[in-house]
Formats: C-alpha cells, structure tokens, sequence
C-alpha cells in the first residue's frame, strides 16, 4: 500500500455512477464534487454524454487526469469496476455502495472478492458501505453529506458514515476546522491502523480522531498508534459499543465482531490512545489537543474571581489525575505584593469579586512564571467591573508568552460568545462549565506522559523455545486439548519457579520423591479428564512421608470412581509451597479475537474471583507495563505489606509475567492458560499449579 | 419562622442604604428593583431625600408598606437596622453586606449577635454575605447581579453568590426559566433546609436546584428533604468541596466546616438529592424534570435513523442505571410490518438513513405503545430527506398522547437550533450527544424510585436503655473516654447476641466462668490502657479449661510488663466464635459534625481496613437502608454463598445494623463504636468484640 496522499488530495477524481437523477448518491457526490473541489472531476456513466453540464465516459478506464474513483455503482458491478480501476493504475478508490459484508452470505462473498481485487492490485480502498471520503485543503468533499468543513489540522475516521455527516453539521458552528475525513465503513482493506499510520506522519494532521466500534489487527494497531502518539500526535478516540448493551448493538449494526471491553480498554492503552466516553469529550480533547502545548507537570494553578467556581474547578482537578499546584514561596509573595486585601493568594487565586482585567493579567503572570504550575485555568463569573473580551485579550497576550496550557471559563452566556471566539481562535478552549476546561488539561497531561513513555520493546528472557514446544505437543497423543500440573515443565523451561517435585505413576516411586524433598508434601491426581481436582479429592496437603504409600492408592481410587474412564497419568507429588508466608497471585492468559493473546495479573482465591480485582495487558508485556499491572489492582497493599505482613518479591512477580507474556507470543497454539496460584513471598515466586489449552492445528 | 412568601414576593421592600453613589451596592439593588418590581420601593438613607427620584426614609421604621428589607449598609451598622427591622413588624430581611463569620473574630461576632436579634424577633433572615434574592413572578430582583431570569419553575439556591450571577447570565440565552432565586451567604439564620421546605410546599416550584458547599444540621435536613421529595418535588444539587483537593478550598472559602464526602454521599443519598457532579448536569437535569414526567420502568427504547448514534446511545445506557428495553411481540411484529427491509426492529430501532419524518412518527408510535418502555430516546442525524423541525413537531405530538417520557438527540448544529426550541416549548431535552439526554432520563429514574421509595421510620426495638446508661457511665470513673470488651453487656442490653462469657478478676473465677462453657475459651485481658491486646499477647484463643488458671496468670503477667500502671479490670473468659463457619463484618459509627451518627458496615480484616470496601448511613437507619447496606459493598458476595460458602443470615446482620443506629441515636454520647468481628453465620451473629469512646459531658 503506497501514501494515501492521492486518496485525499487526488488530481482527480472519478465518480462511477455519476448521474443527475433526484436523490440519488450519484447526483449527490457529483454535486458536492463540482462545489469547490480544485481538481478534475470525470462522471462515469455509460448512460450519458454529460452530467451537470461536465462530459461523461463510459468507463473508468477511460477517464483521463484522474487519481481517485468514488464508486456509488450497484453492489454486482463494484468488482468490476474495481478490477478496471487496477488496470487503468487507479490506487485509491472509496466505496460508497452498499449491500457488502453487513448484508448476508452473498454480500459477505462479494467483499472476499472485492479483498482479493484490492490484493492483486495494489489498491487503497476505503469501505464499502460508507460515505466517503473529504480533504479541505482541496475543498474536495467525495461524500453525499452536503455539508463541508473549515480548513483545520484535526484528521478524523469514523465507522458510522451518518456520525460524520452529524459532526459536520455541528463543527460548522463551532469554528472546528478538519483536514482530513473518512468514512471507513466496512474496512473491508483499509482500517483505522492505516489511517493513523498516514496522518502520523502528516505534516497538516495535529490531531488524529476516531469514532469506532471495533479494532482489525489489535496488535499491529498497538504498534503503529504507539510509535504515532510517541511521535507527537495524539489519538483521541470515541470506542462505541463499550457496555455489554453497546456491544450487542454494535454486533447487530455493521457485523463487527466486538472484542471484549476488557481487551479494548488495555490494547487502546496501551496504543497510547487516549479514549473520550462521548461526543463532547471527544471535541473537547480534540481542540486543546490541537490549540495548546503539553504540560511539564500535573499541577494546575486557577485564577478566579469566585470562590464558588474556584472550588468546583479544585473539584473537577480532583476527579482528575492532575494536582492543586503547589505555589511556591515566591509566588504567593508576589502574588501578596500585588493583590488586594482580601484576595486569596494560594490556590486557587482568588482576585476577588471587583477584579478589572489587570488584576487577572497580574495574577496569571505571576502563577505562570512558577516552576509549579504545569497548566492554567482562568475561571471567571460575570461581574459589573469585568469586560470578558478585554480579559480574553490578556489571556492571549499571556498565552503568547508561555510554553504552559491555558484553559478558560469564562461563566456567562452569549455575553461571553466575542470572548470565547477571541481564545478560540489561538487555540484556548473556554466553556461555561470549569470542569470540561480541566477535562481537556487533563487530557493534554495524559498525553504529555504517553510521549514521554515512548516505546519499550518487550524483554527478551533466555529461555527453552524446543522443550517448551515438545510439552506442548504432548496435547497430540490425547483427544483432550487441555493441560494441567503435568506441563509443571513448560514454566521450567521459560524459567519460571516451581515447586520441587515429580509426577509418579507408582507408590513406590511417590515414596522415593516424597523422601527427596524436605519435610511434607503436597499430592495431586493427575488427569486431563478431571479438572476440577480439590472437588473430588484429588488434592492432598501436608502429607508426611509414611502415609505417601497409602494416599497414592486412595487418589487413584477416588479418581476412578469420580470417573472410571479417566486417562490417569500419575499423581503428582510435590514440595509444599509455604502458603502462609506468601500471598496468592494469578497469571493468566486469554486469546481475543482482536487484541490476541491478554494477560492477567490479580490476586487468588476471592480476589479475582469474587471481587474481579485482575488487571489486563495485551501481550508483548513491557517491564513496565508489566509492573504498572501490580499498581493497578486494588488489592496491591496485600503484595506489599498490609497488615504486618512481609512485603513480597514484586520484581520476580513483575518478570513472571513477562515471561507468560513471552511464552504466549511464542506459542500462538496456546488458547488459555492459567497459573493460579503463583504463590508469591518475599523471597520470590513458586508456580503451584498451571492449567492450559491448546490448539493443535497452530502448533 | 413564618412562611417566605413575604420573603419573595413581598408587597414592598426597603432598601436600607440605598443611593445614587456610582459603583455602589446600594445603587444597583435600587436600579434592579426599579427595574421591574411590581411592589413598593422604599430607599432608606438620612443623608438622602430621594433615590432615583423615589423619596428616601431616615430609618426602616419610617418605611411604610414594606414586607422585605434588603441590607446594605456597613457591617457594624447591620445588627441595629435589623433590631429596628424587628420593632417596625419587618420580619424577611436579605442582608448582602459582607465582613461577618468569614471575616475573622470581629465578623463572627456580630454573626452571633445577628443570629441571637433574629431569634427574638423571629426574623426569615437571608445572608449576611449574599447576593439577594430574587422573584421573577413579582419581577423583584433584591439583587445587585443586573441579570434577571425569566419565569419559570425551577427555584435555585446557591453557596456561591458569583455562581448565581454566571447562572442568571447564561440561563437568559438558554429559555431556562426559575422561580424564586437565593443566595444563601453565611447561612447565619436561614440555610438549605428552610428554602426546600418552604419551596416542597411552594406550588409554583417544580423543581429545587442547589449549589451547595455544606450542609448545616444534615439529619434535619434529610428530613425535610426526604418529605419534599417524596412529596413530589425533586431536588438536585451540586455538593461542591467533593473531593480532598476541594474540601480545602471550601474550607478556606465562606469558613464551612465540611463534612467528610464520606457523610454527605451518604446523607445526600438518604434526603433523596439528585445529586449533580457539575454545572452542566445540574441544568440538564433541572430541564428534565421539570419538562417530562416520571417513567414506570427503567427500560428505554432508543429510535434513531443511524447505526452508529445507536450504538453510542446503547452505551450510554449501558453506564446508567437504566437498561435497553426489551421490546415485546407484538411491538416487533407491527415494527416488521410498518418499516421498510432492512430497518432494526429490535431495540434501538433503526429506521435508516433514508426515514423521512413519517416513520420516525410511525416507529415512536409504536414503541410508546409498548408497556416494557420506560422512557424513549429519539436520536437522529442530519439527513437529505429529514426535516429537523417536521420531526420535533411529531416528537410533540407523540408526547401529548403519552405519559412515557421523551428525550432527543437532534445531532445537528445551528440546523438543529429551531426543532430544538420546539421541543424545549413543550419541556423536551434536546442535546447533540445522545449520552446527556440518557443521563437526564437517568435522573428521572431515580427521581420515580425516589418518591416510590417514600419515607419509611426507623424500627424501634425493645431495649435496655437504662442498662446501656449505665455502662456508659462506667466511664465516669476513669480518665479514659474508651470502654472495650469490659462494654459487651452494652451490647446485650440492646439485643446484639454476644458470645457467652464473663470478666473475672482472680484464676478460681476464670476457671469457674470456662467450665460453664462448652469446649475451648478465648481468654483476653481487659484494661481501657491497652488497646491493641493482641500486640502484647493479651488475647489466647482456643484455652482448654485445665490451662486456664495459668493462662490468666500469664495474660496479668504480659499485661503488667507491658504498662506496670496500667488499670487491669481483669480477663475476659469467652466462647469460642465458630470463625471457620462464619465471616467475619464490623459494624462501626463515627459522628460527623454536620451529619452526626454515621453508621459503617463492611466485612473485617482486610476488606475495610485495606480495601476501604465499607458502606456508610446516618443513623436513625432504617430497615430498607440496612438492607441496602449490605447490597452495596464489593465483597457481598462472600456473605452469600461465593465459592463454596454458606450464605450467612442476613437478616441477622441487617438487624443489628439498626440496633446499633437505635444505640448510638439514643445516646449522643457516644462518639465512636466499633463492633470488629461481629461473625456472621448461616444461624445468626455473634459480636466478639467492641470498643468505643464516650463524651462524659453528653451522658
């Protein structure tokens, strides 16, 4: 796939079923075309000699000057017309047609065609069942929607064509400027990775927006957001289909088939997106993402000439991830120097009531001279001594000035509309209620901090890719695709610790492990027939080395009468894991069908199942990523020493993870896997008990 | 206190310090009066003969006609025209001048003498430190904020007087009407509860809005608040000062000592406040619920022309309390009949790109119809074929024939802007985002469970109260406020089973007192000097009967070594609770200087104390808050039977949850309590152990 530069900004475009009849998308995209459009526009219609006056051929391939084809034909035809614009070197095509992958077997059948098409030739194809495609510095709107927005440096892909006609209507009003829009549809070639590769590295793009319902290739997708945000362009993006209810309706609307939301909420974070729960967060990102610099810390200082609305705005700073500034010494000084009696000179700076404009440009001077102060707000009521367009003004003088953020509230109605306009136009977002200014700080720290996270490659463990592959294969001699304490040797052999101990098929030969390890053992059945092992009483714990004779023989007995046709592979006898100085910890792994493999981190027993306290990462896990799972679930305190108890090992905890991390990616075969527990202490961790399921066909 | 309707509509007002000085409050209050008030306006001012032409008195007590005084004169002037207010029969007073309690010692004593002049003449009195008040029926704006709204009946009162003026200045571009306008100051005489109870009362207010920093005499307040609701009058509120960063400010703000959020979330809950997290959904849900009624279920059905908005209004369901409706038979059946191939017939009901008004009419038809719906969202996109304005004018019939409430999501900009006043005539929402208008019908929800709910009074068992007085005065003879496991028989005398044991002083008792018990004993050193007993090994579980002389030796011995003057009353020799079969809950109290008794439940161990996964009431708590106490931790599910358990009696627990409310109710001199572990299980609940501290000047 080469640049989409000639997808957006074509010499020419096509339109294939272009014709003049009322209501149709034909007319309409040959309409929007010829309003503004600075390139060729060539109708394509073997039914007329012209439309709107402009000469018409019969086929693409006849269409001379032209880069794009904007195809609104029926959905038999489209291949066709697909195949005739890769003959003719046409790369870049939009589908606006209908009746495809969302309409049954048959249309799902015409876009395998249509995939394939696309491979042969090389082609960057956006949709089908979308509505286009618009570039504003060529005034070119490749769409039905009749309305076209002002020129600006926000890029946006959206997966429901009729949001994006919505979103015009409104930006139109809102001196919101787009650069580039596209409709991707059913992403039948091109997804949401291509177009935030293309605008990553888009001069004119400052701010790349996606409203979107699933994700193609999570993984890939991870890879290019990362590298993009890492780069300088934020990512803002509206995931629709969030809730359990969204997702079902998301599953009915265009087929996308929903990875689960816990996947999506650790992929898009790990992308480095940063996700808007709605639309007016997802505008409100996008405008101080694109007017104002990031800040070099979390503390916010406010100026305000209220102490209600000062208090709402530290309300809103504490929902957040941002901090009061701390102001320092000099500051408050200066700021005791400057203001009136009265004035509250710590923060949130409060002018007073009968602040004229110079008394807000004092005190923004003074709180944006401090080291501290990461961003700004200015809050500010309507009073008689106050004229909010001169205090817009002093702001942009201020602005200008400074490599801090600034916000604005400015809290009146239309009265504060020349105002607003006057911020708006240097990039300073205002609105009546505090809380989104510092909404949309909050999201310029976040994405302050995904820059500076850049990207971590995965560490590489020395491990024992071939035996590991060899225990794997073990799966191939039964009918059950599961493993379970036999493939103890498969976390050895990616080094992590387990518990001394053998699996045995004799009392003898349990005997002789018993009396190899120290002190009493643990015995366990061992069976890919019997999964849920305690249940049975298949387990026994503590057992001293004269009774291991015996409890060999009532394991086995109690396995077959649990289930007389069981594959019984032996009893696994093992070395106690010292329960009570450590603390129980999941790892676990599932593969969604978006993301691939997840891994789980969460504390045992009731933890992760009972109170769902486990934290998610798509694989490859960063050592970072791996040790900021530790920070994000609630239970941590147990890890590190809550209530009088020893603090565990988190490095050996933080580097089993990983090493899962590094034995799924390894090993596509490997569905699900669960260590539970790893029983972590302050000496480090041991692996008790593993299960696991495999795919034989990916081995 | 008499009624406000003189406060608010009085017949005349006095305007004590009136004049024509530029710049002044007092020139504003007259301007503003002049400007509209249907009344009499007195100008009182000796140095004066006319105001604005108006002729001015030397003293309130000349002003003749007048029902309402408006103060703002110097602050050491106030307390005498207030005096004179009372002598002359003038019994509503808004005192805007400032420099009272949140002006140091001087200001809060004139406070005090305010509070006690207002209390002799029995004075409705506003402030000090305020706006005004504010009257749009009579057009009476005792305010110096030039804004006046229009009318309508939406009643507001605010900690903020600058926020009053920022609201007024933006709800006049916003057709957002009000009632009666407060500003409430330093709340020295009137506070939150009297204008909720003056405006439950108050036929033309639909809807009590409040920006609150702190709430005065909270249980009083969830009174009055919980009757007006229940009465059919929603309050919503702003509590500001929310989280730690907030609370500062406000306490820096108008000197309010807050309260912990832990005590308002709760005490807000229990009055039955709305409450909003910020300025704009304060106003959005004020708009719903003074347009829409109340819904009968919580289902919503969404009818939108666009997959996408569909899917984000599904989402946006999903995270409220409400769900997707379940649209019955019949409805799918004449939805399949009535729309076109293609369309969604279930829940959200899609009725395409191409619908124009008539079928949007024909879909909420029939989905109004349907018994399942709760409520209806409309959510449509800009479309060639769809007339905004046609499709309000239907969203308003559909509405008159209904009693289901309507919200709409018109997502278009300025082209939106005419169907939206047509529908915001009629008191149908209408916002770009779909997800404000579902979090309004969400307030309209809770609003109906809130007057489903009603008020329900506190159980009264049958206790001991005389017994349980004199435990507590047991504390009289000692220097420490703190009673422990010598205080279980407190627990007896109101009804909380406790295991079976005694307080003996010498080894022949302690034997004694354990061979009446059945099995093992617990034994544990009792002295108000030792708290943490099990740090210094002054507890031994599991004592068989012929070790119990030495172990009382032992338990003296250890607690003599670990504080030789500590006041040792002797050892407690108990039953032993059957923990293994049993969870270990607390339930805790904490008096709260606004709220008072703050009743805790939660599991012990580390659920409260690492976790923090407790629930909090202000007590009297009553059966159906109990109950709903132990639904809202986390770790619920461990009482009820997660992994293996055996659900534990619960109604057990919920009972000595509001015997111990009816305990700490009765006696406000109980400061702390904590009954940690009370073990809970399958056959009842058992309080091993207590602590608490009394205030000896309450007893």
């Amino acid at each position: 796939m080469g640049t989409l530069d000639t997808l957006f900004a074509p010499d020419g475009v096509a339109v294939v079923g272009a014709t003049e009849s009322e209501g149709s998308v034909g007319r309409a995209v040959m309409e929007n075309l010829l309003d503004g459009y600075d390139g060729i526009v060539v109708p394509v219609n073997p039914n007329a000699d012209t439309v709107f006056d402009v000469p018409a051929v019969d086929s693409v391939t006849d269409a001379e000057g032209v880069e794009l084809a904007v195809v609104v034909v029926p959905p038999t035809i489209v291949n066709t017309v697909l195949e005739e614009c890769g003959e003719s070197g046409i790369q870049d095509v939009a589908v606006i047609t209908a009746g495809f992958g969302e309409a049954g077997s048959e249309g799902a059948q015409l876009e395998s065609q249509m995939k394939a098409i696309a491979a042969e030739y090389d082609l960057n194809l956006v949709g089908p069942n979308c509505i286009g495609v618009i570039n504003t510095p060529t005034g070119m709107n490749a769409t039905f929607s009749p309305k076209f927005p002002i020129e600006g440096q926000i890029s946006f892909m959206s997966q429901s064509g009729a949001f994006i006609t919505a979103v015009l209507d409104w930006a139109s009003d809102q001196d919101l400027g787009f650069k580039d829009v596209v409709s991707l549809g059913n992403k039948a070639v091109m997804d949401e990775r291509d177009f935030v590769e293309y605008w990553g590295e888009d001069p004119d793009t400052d701010v790349v927006l996606g409203y979107l319902e699933d994700i193609e290739r999570g993984q890939e997708f991870i890879e290019t957001a990362q590298k993009v945000t890492s780069e300088g362009t934020p990512i803002v993006a509206v995931k629709s289909g969030r809730t359990e209810a969204g997702a079902s309706a998301a599953a009915s609307h265009t087929g996308a088939i929903a990875g689960s939301e816990r996947a999506y909420e650790a992929g898009l974070q790990q992308a480095g997106v940063i996700r808007a729960t709605g639309v007016q967060e997802l505008f409100d990102y996008a405008t101080i993402l694109e007017g104002q610099p990031t800040p070099d810390t979390n503390e916010v200082a406010i100026v305000t000439n209220a102490g209600g609305p000062g208090v709402m705005s530290t309300d809103a700073i504490g929902d957040s991830q941002l901090e009061m500034a701390d102001l320092n010494d000099d500051t408050v000084e200066r700021l005791e120097d400057t203001m009136p009696d009265g004035a509250n000179i710590y923060n949130p700076v409060d002018v007073l009531g009968d602040a004229p404009t110079d008394r807000f440009e004092d005190a923004l001077e003074i709180v944006l001279d401090d080291p501290n102060v990461g961003s700004v707000i200015v809050v500010a009521c309507p009073t008689a001594v106050l004229d909010f367009e001169r205090l817009a003004d002093a702001i942009v003088a201020a602005s200008e000035t400074t490599d801090v953020p600034i916000a604005a509230s400015l809290m009146g109605g239309h009265s504060a509309d020349a105002a607003e306009k006057i911020l708006g136009e240097v990039g300073i977002p205002s609105y009546f209620d505090p809380a989104r200014g510092i909404n949309g700080l909050d999201a310029l720290y976040e994405f302050a901090q995904l820059q500076e996270r850049g990207y971590e490659p995965p560490t590489e463990f020395d491990v024992d890719r071939e035996r590991a592959r060899s225990i794997l294969e073990r799966t191939r001699e039964r009918e059950n695709n599961s493993l379970g304490v036999e493939a103890m040797d498969l976390l050895e052999a990616y080094g992590i610790p387990i518990p001394e101990g053998a699996i045995v098929d004799s009392p003898g030969e349990a005997v002789e492990a018993a009396e190899s390890i120290d002190g009493d053992v643990v015995m366990k059945i061992v069976s890919p027939d019997i999964l849920h092992k305690s249940d049975i009483g298949g387990v026994e714990v503590g057992v001293p080395n004269d009774e291991v004779a015996d409890t060999y023989g009532d394991l086995i007995s109690r396995a077959r009468n649990y289930h007389p046709d069981a594959h019984i592979i032996g009893v696994q006898v093992q070395e106690m894991a010292d329960l009570d100085a450590g603390t129980e910890t999941i790892v676990g792994m599932n593969r969604d069908p978006q993301f691939g493999p997840l891994v789980m981190f969460g504390l045992g027993g009731i933890f992760v199942e009972v109170l769902e306290d486990a934290t998610f990462r798509v694989a490859p896990v960063s050592e970072s990523e791996a040790t900021s799972m530790l920070d994000e679930i609630d239970s941590a305190p147990l890890l590190r020493g809550a209530r009088g108890r020893d603090p565990v090992d988190e490095g050996d905890v933080i580097e089993t993870i990983q090493r899962i991390s590094q034995l799924v990616t390894d090993f596509p075969a490997i569905m699900e896997l669960d260590i539970n527990p790893l029983v972590a202490t302050p000496e480090g961790v041991s692996a008790v008990d593993i299960r696991l399921t495999v795919d034989q066909e990916e081995l």
